[in-house]
């Protein structure tokens, strides 16, 4: 006798993750190099190899007593601080370690900013297409998500939709860019509208509201865009942050939050996020791999890697006559369905053994998510199944 | 703004965490060598050497991207076929690897089980005294403990009571044996009335009754004793596990739950318990931890470490006249506090340098809780302090 919330959540489980399976299945059919699976956003190119090293040393010099053992629940002091002097040095902040917890990644983060901030019946903002476990968290706390429709030209939010969004139950706003899924980068006008909105509701309704921003892909950024820090725009705001991508470790669950001094009782709240870290039963961030982070942080991932399949995907689907919007940024490509039920199209999709995930996922039908984080020479001959796809759907014709 | 449980939570916070905190301050003021903290279940002995060369190993022999990269979110398979195979040759169970999900620590793992379980309104039996964080863990899905008095001559369950604990709303009974904070074992015919009486009300009541057993301790066992495994006694036992204290590893939070197939619809709860572990923020254990475990299976803590400290302690202090319980695992000693308030017992021996946590936080007053994971050298210079606060209450006169 499950949960009647683990009963729903099995009945509605992640679109994402399905077809992450049906992939799978599929590869066991057909062979995994006949597979195109853009399902899932898991890197592809490895940790820098400076993460080995930095493993190594660690098990080599630190006493295991302090490096497998226990540490406050907000993460090592000295980890702390690599992270707050290394976001100082890049964008001009003014943390210390207090101002850092390290966490189980950014979903370990957001479930505990949320346990935090949330009480039953709140509701969270958030801006379609958005990553759709987002709901998961915000349901953990009995808050719900209410989607903002984005503008189909852009996919940046539709900022009149997002002012009438508020009610006196708005407790806070979920930002992701570079986003997933359109890997759309928010440009620094509509941050600028974004924070004079959340200003404006905070003094109508005479309360805290709290940017969330959800900052994963935060260094995966392409054309000489240039990297963002969502502190500066708006003072109650509260960063997640993973080395997921940045490092390519999303499987050892590593990040942090980041609260400025600037958001109301900040001290407080660090004090709240600790217990929640906590009582959650993260307990705090795996240990060794804090350390490695901290070691890490100036390394970078092979940005080129991503770049090359971004180009080579989004020039050959759009010669194939698709509607894509053009990455910016994160690994994701976002591509019109041809038809108005996009479940149709992803069906159709895999006749092809192209493996898309469908944008009702991610609050917005009508179109597809592409994750191409798999290997170049697989999204060159992707391109082949797509035109098959293309030509049952009579596109550039 | 803080949500409402956590400013309760703020307010309420660990006794544990507190005392740890206490003693820090403590050690700052009198030098560390001259503070005999017993506040923090933190391992003592280092992990297992093999810890280190197994790491070193994954890290060069094992691909990045599959060593870090993310996996089911139950975990990886051969890590999870690693813990059957284990678990089958030590204890004749017959578990296969979708038997296993591997989980951010022991923690963790009790939270993905209530999530998977309990809804609101839902109670969950515990036995005092017991771990206090089961009440926070209960909170986080709108459940509440019952608690059920201990025998006090041997802090084995009262069963009588335990009997008249149940309501139509018990979902769930909690189990930690070796028990922290008493270092008692239950005996199998304790066991087996458990089971029985489990039994009894889940025909009574006509709905499952979960017995969820927190064995973090289990190989942490002294005089002999037989390490036990608790799903042989009743069919709906659900197992969490911790590779904390057998390998000295609390920092990396890496555990695991086992449901044995005799739990009705044991592949449903699986599928929930999956659902759980991702919707919470887990997403999955850490990946490299994972592999290090697996590979470490068979190793062994130092135990006799443990048990030299339990001697000299145990011995020490009853011959200077304390009430002890004698403890058969775990690494913690109970002691009853001289005076009926332990709180101010636990101030008197904070005068000389010795910070203990009060039994209250246990759900049990009128005892204390020793951990006596420090080093020998420290357990044995404690009791001249111990001996001072004997004197001051009057003890062994």
């Amino acid at each position: 006798m499950l949960s009647k919330k683990i009963q729903a959540a099995l009945a509605g489980s992640s679109a994402i993750r399905a077809m992450f399976v049906e992939g799978k299945e599929l590869a066991a059919k057909v062979g995994e190099e006949n597979v195109f699976d853009f399902s899932l956003g898991n890197p592809a190119t490895p940790a820098p190899e400076a993460v080995k090293q930095a493993i190594k040393d660690l098990v080599d010099q630190t006493d295991p007593l302090i490096l497998h053992g226990y540490m406050s629940n907000s993460g090592y002091e000295d980890v702390r601080k690599a992270v707050a002097d290394n976001l100082n040095s890049r964008f001009g902040t003014d943390f210390t370690w207090k101002n850092i917890v390290m966490t189980v990644g950014a979903a370990g983060g957001l479930n505990i900013v949320f346990k935090t901030i949330l009480d039953p019946g709140d509701e969270v903002i958030v801006f379609a297409p958005y990553f759709g476990e987002y709901r998961s968290y915000a349901a953990n706390f009995d808050a719900a998500v209410v989607e903002v429709a984005p503008d189909y030209e852009t996919f940046e939010p539709d900022l009149a939709a997002f002012e009438a969004a508020f009610t006196d139950k708005t407790k806070a706003v979920v930002i992701n860019t570079p986003n997933n899924p359109t890997g759309v980068i928010y440009s620094d006008k509509t941050m600028r509208r974004i924070a004079q909105i959340l200003l404006e509701k905070e003094s109508e309704y005479k309360k805290e509201i709290y940017l969330v921003s959800d900052e994963p892909y935060r260094e995966l950024i392409y054309d000489g865009a240039k990297e963002n820090f969502l502190t500066k725009y708006y003072h109650n705001t509260i960063v997640g942050y993973s080395f997921s991508k940045s490092l390519s470790l999303p499987g050892e669950r590593i990040g942090y939050i980041a609260v400025p001094n600037e958001v109301t009782d900040a001290e407080n709240m660090l004090a709240g996020i600790e217990v929640a870290n906590r009582t959650l039963g993260f307990v705090n961030a795996p240990s060794l791999i804090q350390k490695a982070a901290a070691a890490c942080i100036n390394e970078k991932t092979n940005l080129d890697f991503y770049d090359k399949n971004r180009k080579v995907l989004y020039e050959g689907l759009s010669r194939l006559g698709f509607t894509c919007i053009k990455p910016q940024g994160a690994f994701y490509l976002w591509l019109k369905s041809p038809v108005e039920n996009e479940a149709e199209f992803v069906a159709a999709a895999k006749k092809y053994n192209l493996i898309l995930v469908k944008g009702s996922a991610f609050g917005c039908s009508g179109y597809v998510r592409l994750a191409y984080c798999i290997s170049n020479e697989k999204i060159v001959r992707s391109l082949d199944a797509f035109a098959k796809l293309a030509k049952e759907y009579h596109l550039g014709e």
